[in-house]
C-alpha cells in the first residue's frame, strides 16, 4: 500500500525505457487534498543533483501536488542542460495533472553524469498520469527501485489517520540522510511547518542513522505530504511517532536489502556523554571496512572495533571500554573478556554493543557488511 | 640496507616463532653510537598497544639505544599484562645488551586482543642479539612483515651522511600515521630536537597522507635515530629533506603493497583555498568505497569522485569543478567533460585530478583500489 494507504493519494508505476533492463523505472504521486502540505528533507551533499535543487524550491512555500520519481538516471552533474531537464519534467506533469509546475516535486536515481532521454519521460509522464490509483502504492515502490532486490514500504496508522512511504536506496547510503528516494503521505490534517518538524525529528532517528558504505548521495530526497483527507488534525507529537515509525521501517528495510550485504549490524553505543557522542562512536565504528570484512568473515574481531573507538573524540576512558558481539562480552575493561568462539555470526542480525562508560546516553547506528558481492556490485556496473 | 646504511647502526632479524608460517618476525636494530639521539611519532589512536604507551615514555628524553620490534601479535588491548610484557620485552633487551631498559623503544604488529607468548619473544631477543650485523637491515626489515608481500627499505644520502630507513604495513593505514612500524635511522650529527622537527615535517606530508582503507591502527610508530658517527652536523633543513625522501619512499611502497589492491591511486587535488582543505577534499575521495570499487573495476566513475567532494567543507563553487583522470578531462565545470571511454584504467597507476578554482593550494593523497582480495584478505583471516 505504502503512499497509496492514507486516504486522498493515487499513484502509479510505468516502464518508460530509461533501464536497460526493462523493469519499471518512473513513479507518479499525486495529492488529491482537500489539503496539499509538504515538507521535505534533502541531501546535505553540496554537489546536489538538479532534481534536488529544483525540489528545494517547489517545496520551499509548504505546498506540492504530486511528486514524479525515476530510476535510471540521477540527473546529477548534468549543469543548466540537466536543470532545464528537471523543470520540464515538471511542466509536463503540471500540464497532464492541472497543476502548477512549482508544485510538482521531482525526483531522480541512477548514474550520475548522463543527461535523461527526455523523450522517453515525457511518455513516463503520460503512462504514470493514465495510470494512476488508489491501489497504485505497490507500483510505485517497485518502479523506484535501482539495485534494490524488493520494494520497500511501510504504514503506520493513528487514531482515523494513516501515514504510509515507500523508498528506494541499495548503495550510498549515509548520513546526512541515508536513503536516496522517500515518499511519505498522510491524511491528518497538519501544517507545513508541523510536517517539517515531524519529518526532521524523524528522518535525524532514523535515515540518518543508517550508513550503509559512507557514501552519500547527491540525490536523497524525503518528501512527506499531507492530503488532510481524514479531516482528522493531529498533534506534532503523534506525528512524529508515526512518521518515525514509518521512517524506521523503511530504514530497516534499507538496510536489509543493501547492496551485496550478507549482515545487518547495529552498532549500539551506551553510556556515552551525550547522544551526539553515542552517534559519533557508533557511526566510526559502522564506517571501518576491516571490522565490516571480519563480520563478513564471521570473525569476532573486536580489537577492530575498539580501534575505531579510539579515533573519536568522544569522552570515554580507554581503559575502560567494554565490547559485546551478538551478547558475548568479548572486550571488558578494553583488555580480553569472554571467549570469541562462543559468538555466533552464522545469522544475517549482527548486534554489537560498545559501552563507553561516560553517562548515560545511548544510540545506535546500523550499516551492513563488507562482502565481496558489495565490490562486485560496484566494479562490474557503473551506477 | 635500510637501516643498517647509516654508520654506528647494526641490525637483525630472527624466527622466533610467532608466526603460524614459520617467518621470521623479530627484528633488532642498534645504535652503536657515539650519539644516541632519537625522535618518534605514534599512532593518535585513543586505543594504543601497550608497546605505544612504553615507547613513548622511552623517547622522552631525546635518547634511544635500540628498538626491538615482532610482528605475529601488537600486543594491544591486552591490560595491565600486555604492558608488564612490553616492559619485561625492554628489560630482557637492555640485559641482552647492556643499557638502561628505559633506553629500549619496543614495537609489535599483528593481531589485536592476544597476550604475546614471552617465552618466544624473549628467545627472539637473544637470537637476534646474537646475530647482530652492519649489514642486518634487510633481515631486520624481512621480519617485520605481516601481510605485506615484500620488505620496505629506502635510503637518502647528504653530503657525508645518510638516512635510511624500513617499514611494514599492508591494512589499517590511515592518517594520524599511515604505517604501522617504521625506523629510520642516520649516521648524521642531530639533536634530539632536530630530530624530532624532521620528523614531524616528513611524516606529515607523506605518511599521513597515505589512506589505504580509512583505519588508523593502535600501534603505528615511526622511531628516527641519529648515532652521529658521520662526525658531520646537518641543519634541520637538509636532515628534514633526507628522511622526507626516504618516508615519502616508504610511503609509496607500503601503497604499492596494500592488502589485495590492484591499483595504486593519487588524488590531487589543485588550485584549493588551502593546503589543509586541499587534503580535507583529497581524503574525502580516497574515502569513498564507491570510488575505490569502481577504479577496481576500471571504471572512470567521475560522479563518485564528485559525490565526495561535496560532503566536505573546503571552499568552493560546486558548479565549477573540474575532474581528470588518468590525463583525460571527463567532467568540466561539474558536468559532462571528455569522453570517459578514453581514460585508461589498465594500468596499476591511477592519477585522479580534482580542480576546486578556489585558490593556490594543492595536496595529494594516496590509496588503493576497494577490490575482492582486500574483502578477502580482511575475512578469511584475524589479523
Amino acid at each position: 500500500m505504502s503512499v497509496t494507504a492514507a486516504v486522498g493519494f493515487r499513484a502509479a508505476g510505468a516502464t518508460a525505457g530509461l533501464k536497460a533492463s526493462g523493469s519499471p523505472d518512473v513513479a507518479l504521486v499525486v495529492n488529491d487534498g482537500p489539503e496539499h502540505a509538504v515538507a521535505a528533507v534533502f541531501t546535505t551533499n553540496r554537489v546536489e543533483a538538479a532534481p534536488v535543487t529544483w525540489s528545494r524550491q517547489v517545496v520551499a512555500d509548504g505546498r506540492a501536488d504530486a511528486v514524479f520519481l525515476n530510476s535510471g538516471g540521477a540527473n546529477a552533474c548534468t549543469g543548466p542542460r540537466g536543470f532545464g531537464d528537471t523543470h520540464r519534467t515538471a511542466e509536463v506533469v503540471a500540464d497532464t495533472l492541472g497543476v502548477s509546475a512549482t508544485d510538482v516535486v521531482v525526483c531522480s536515481t541512477g548514474l550520475i553524469g548522463e543527461y535523461l532521454p527526455m523523450d522517453r519521460i515525457e511518455a513516463g509522464i503520460a503512462l504514470t498520469a493514465a495510470d494512476l490509483g488508489l491501489e497504485g502504492g505497490a507500483d510505485a515502490a517497485r518502479a523506484i527501485m535501482t539495485t534494490d532486490t524488493v520494494p520497500k514500504e511501510a504504514v503506520a496508522t493513528g487514531d482515523g489517520w494513516t501515514v504510509g512511504g515507500m523508498a528506494k536506496g541499495a548503495g550510498m547510503l549515509a548520513p546526512g540522510l541515508a536513503t536516496m528516494l522517500c515518499v511519505i503521505t498522510t491524511d491528518a490534517v497538519a501544517s507545513p511547518d508541523v510536517l517539517a518538524e515531524a519529518l526532521r525529528s524523524a528522518t535525524s532517528r532514523t535515515f540518518d542513522r543508517v550508513d550503509s558504505d559512507g557514501c552519500m548521495s547527491t540525490n536523497d530526497t524525503v518528501v512527506l505530504m499531507s492530503s488532510g483527507a481524514s479531516g482528522v488534525s493531529v498533534d506534532v507529537g503523534a506525528l512524529t511517532d508515526a512518521v518515525t515509525e514509518v521512517c524506521a521501517s523503511l530504514a530497516r528495510q534499507l538496510v536489509a536489502d543493501a547492496e551485496g550485504a550478507s549482515h545487518d549490524i547495529a552498532v549500539e553505543v551506551r553510556s556515552a556523554a551525550t547522544e551526539s557522542e553515542a552517534v559519533e562512536v557508533a557511526r566510526a565504528v559502522t564506517r571501518s571496512n576491516l571490522f565490516k570484512a571480519a563480520i563478513f568473515g564471521r570473525d569476532p574481531n573486536w580489537g577492530r572495533v575498539l580501534s575505531a573507538v579510539g579515533t573519536t573524540s568522544a569522552q570515554f576512558d580507554a581503559s575502560r571500554l567494554d565490547v559485546a558481539i551478538n551478547g558475548i562480552e568479548v572486550c571488558r575493561a578494553a583488555t580480553i573478556g569472554d571467549d570469541r568462539d562462543l559468538v555466533d555470526l552464522s545469522g544475517r542480525e549482527v548486534r554489537v554493543v560498545v559501552d563507553l562508560h561516560a553517562g548515560d546516553a545511548t544510540a545506535t547506528v546500523w550499516t551492513n557488511d563488507l562482502t565481496h558481492d558489495y565490490v562486485h556490485e560496484n566494479s562490474a556496473y557503473s551506477t
